[in-house]
């Protein structure tokens, strides 16, 4: 199936705004089967939005979502456009105009005029739920066979309606069968990892093969049209990665840590320092993660690593705060405070300051202690302080995810 | 100056890549007063390039920038398309061949003989220098008035280029300058904030106005050619907004508090429960932030709140850990325990499970104490478990910005 996108918004052409919706479309529906044939970005303008559909239309696609303008300020006027693109009288939808005012009020604030135009709704046309936010979105059938979808742009909202409209009626109408695998890795490079696999990516799998790496790790996304044959080249790859791969689907480590401490029945506790919360912010992304996760201390300065956790000041006297001596008191401390089966611990330097000749930037120490053991290791990342954390958190997360498996 | 943007490449329509070159190219031009009317991201063929070219020439820019596809492989066809497109001979570049030979041999590498169509040059049309890559730019005068820039797709070589070659062409040809202000604000809604300022911006003004709305508030970014207008534009917006603008550059909430608390010598500690660490997080994000955070515990159950922070468990029993008193302990005791200048706590039911009747799902208090008194705020945001914590992150220290600013 071929479609096209229409993202509607001046703050992506000045550059404001990163265009993730698009990504993320692409990404999500070539999971699907289908082809993202063009993309065009337009700004808030009647005439831009109408010649930018004129065009993708003429490409012949089976399909065009737009994305955008449906806010409630004068500058959104995707929902007028589209009417009058489309050809269709609008009517005003008093129910929803009621649903919207009394989700104001939860707030104590009077609904502003401005979001009447939120209720209006086509003659002819469907209207899309938005399950998070109050701008639903539109469906149309510009003739017999190219139907026209329209989003909001505010992602969490666009994504939750993709998911919940989109997606299923790309499912119905995508000839044939398609079938796709996700294998998500961590802790090695997209080249490493690509050679690792060399054997079985280069015999004849009949499959399409997509590598996407981000700071957290690689995902491998394998996709054909025959599933035994999908099957055999996910089973030779994983028989190769093993536990480098963390998932088959599209949880995140924090979301299989909580699932298997919940399954197991383990706890855990966390000190972190130049992490700073990162860490118990992913744990407690995950819904139900109260189950397990006992709490955290950000121990951020010498004094509270003393006086909070316990830790002995001789030790970081002697060693330093950034030390594999520390990292390991960090790490059993926190577990007989918090009474949890596991303690995690973090101690490093993140950045850009702070660094010495013989402890520089982005050296990090991770302590890993159960009833059994503490161990440690030991990590150099880079001099940028945001990537230091996230590879900090990733690389931590992980071990926690190994040991809970072998456990 | 009118510019559109083509960009070239199948990884940008399947969401492998994230076209962060149009969102750079569209902040960094606006910047020089250039404004982006259309972006179209088309694949790597033939008929789509030129097509794209059409359209985009139709809408009579002053300017077209493409980006990509002038590498050494196959599906590289942009050269010879627009070589095609602009009815061009090429010739080949010996020169630059030798240099290219030269620049692999001292990776101890010959050149592919794939690399040759990057020494192609046009008869007609001038090559714009690579200064750290081999695929050098194109440009050419589609006509009197209308230029066209042909740029590589690879990010780093893309933006040395616009750098030495675009930027200068564009000062030239701007006419006058261009002023820009952003007026960052947060704790209100997109409709409400314009009905508030709809005096100033319905005024004869003479200045562009965007809005640029997140989950974390609203920013509104000013532009003119006139500074007096513009000033005079923000400084009316800015007496009615008052210190709901937390900021009229680029910084985020916590970059001002943590600057503000250095500039103040003032320390803080932070007690979080359902935001499960957020909070130390973002105020770790920034750098130099140990002078002045000194700890965060995440108590995310009951027993942590009575263990570590000694909030009375009797106080728990009587009215829930999610109550306006547990909060005013936590931000007592925290404060206490760190021996800081301000304590901020936070305790809620972030959701989508564990909300009752009288305690639904969204419903947050955060507490703030100094030496003087401990104040408490209640809030009621929606289901969704990341936008809660987000929001409560958000208006957290948004109050403690404020308290830091009037302190």
């Amino acid at each position: 199936m071929n479609i096209s996108l229409l993202c509607i918004g001046n703050e992506l052409l000045a550059g404001k705004t990163l265009n993730t919706n698009a990504s993320w479309i692409g990404k999500r529906l070539n999971g699907h089967g289908c082809n993202i044939g063009e993309h065009l970005v337009v700004p808030d303008k009647k005439k831009s939005i109408t010649s930018g559909l004129d065009y993708l239309i003429s490409h012949d696609p089976d399909c065009i979502i737009i994305t955008g303008g449906l806010g409630p300020t004068s500058d959104d006027i995707t929902r007028p456009t589209i009417f009058e693109y489309v050809g269709t009288d609008s009517k005003f939808d008093s129910e929803y105009w009621e649903h919207l005012s009394k989700k104001f009020k939860q707030f104590d604030m009077d609904i502003p005029d401005s979001n009447r135009n939120q209720a209006l709704v086509p003659e002819k046309g469907e209207i899309i739920d938005n399950p998070i936010g109050s701008a639903r979105g539109l469906k149309f059938h510009l003739n017999d066979r190219q139907i026209l979808f329209v989003l909001p742009g505010v992602p969490s909202e666009m994504k939750a309606m993709v998911e919940a409209s989109i997606i299923p009626w790309v499912r119905v109408n995508v000839n044939g069968s398609f079938y796709i695998k996700n294998l998500r890795t961590t802790g090695i490079p997209e080249s490493a990892l690509i050679e690792e696999i060399s054997g079985p990516i280069s015999s004849d799998h009949g499959c399409d093969i997509g590598y996407y790496p981000s700071i957290l790790g690689v995902d491998i996304r394998l996709s054909s049209k025959d599933q035994t044959k999908l099957d055999e080249l996910s089973s030779n790859i994983r028989s190769i990665l093993s536990d480098k791969i963390y998932c088959d689907g599209t949880d995140d480590i924090e979301d299989i840590i909580v699932h298997e401490a919940i399954k197991k029945k383990k706890t855990i506790s966390i000190a972190e320092s130049c992490t700073g919360g990162l860490l118990g912010h992913r744990i407690t992304n995950v819904p139900g993660s109260s189950k397990i996760f006992k709490g955290c201390h950000v121990v951020y300065s010498n004094q509270a690593k003393i006086d909070l956790l316990g830790v002995n000041h001789r030790t970081i006297d002697a060693y330093g705060a950034v030390s594999i001596k520390v990292a390991q008191e960090m790490a059993i401390k926190v577990k007989n405070i918090f009474s949890t089966d596991y303690g995690l611990s973090i101690t490093g330097i993140a950045g850009p300051e702070g660094g010495t000749k013989e402890k520089p930037v982005g050296l990090i120490y991770i302590g890993l202690s159960d009833k059994n053991k503490t161990e440690i290791r030991k990590y150099k990342f880079s001099s940028n302080r945001a990537n230091n954390k996230s590879k900090t958190s990733q690389v931590a997360l992980d071990w926690l995810r190994h040991k809970l498996i072998n456990d």
